[in-house]
């Protein structure tokens, strides 16, 4: 048995991509494009861990994605949490839950799925901006 | 960077052990009790496979917790996707999208958490009782 993905569905793929792609830092395993069905599939994951994937669904006809709690977030290990963060904000993401601790940070997807960050082996010394961050919204 | 897991959240944590533990097949990792934060974190992994794993969050305070289309299911890559779908029935569990086509089947966990199996590798040989089984509800 093996974990193979965790999907979400996206109201926005190109807007998705950049998140998930260039801001998160996660690389395109694989793209299918099902024109019968009207909908696309694009597999990510961490360079180098290519078997863990993030699954995400898009449907060609529009639909609205709400969140629900039963759901609660994808976490990923990074080497350096305040260059994800920073990468991050350059990309216009909000840091919902800055990493004040040098170890765990939260932000959320353009369709609100939540992404846990958390700062591989020993936390990072506490630093600015991050020390002075304030939490954004909910995670 | 690396996935490290998929948390959702679970009303009922020994519900939630069995139905993520002995029907779908995965094995505790590590168990945490808050009693200040008044939660409990599990996580359980394939068998073999502990370094993607999913997360339970049990708030000790009850909540409800309801859907989003934002997320939409975990997969898994089995090794007999009709003994892990026999197992999933023997503890009482509904296949929603039974694996008619030896390939694929859904379930949902007990906080309508949508799991997708898929057999590893080749399908297998379409067999009764899949054959002749229902959709049941959604996934």
């Amino acid at each position: 048995m093996k974990y193979l993905h965790t999907m979400v569905r996206v109201t926005n793929l190109e807007q998705s991509l950049a998140f998930y792609g260039q801001a998160l830092g996660l690389v395109v395993v694989r793209k299918n494009e099902y024109p019968k069905g009207r909908f696309t599939l694009v597999y990510l994951a961490a360079p180098g861990e290519e078997q863990a994937q993030v699954e995400l669904t898009y449907n060609w006809d529009p639909e609205t994605y709400t969140g629900g709690r039963n759901f609660g977030h994808i976490a990923f290990a990074v080497e350096n949490i305040y260059a994800t963060c920073t990468r991050l904000m350059d990309h216009g993401v909000t840091i919902a839950r800055p990493p004040r601790d040098g170890h765990m940070a939260f932000v959320r997807s353009p369709d609100a799925i939540s992404i846990e960050l958390l700062q591989q082996g020993e936390p990072l010394a506490p630093a600015e901006p991050w020390i002075s961050m304030p939490n954004v919204g909910s995670w």
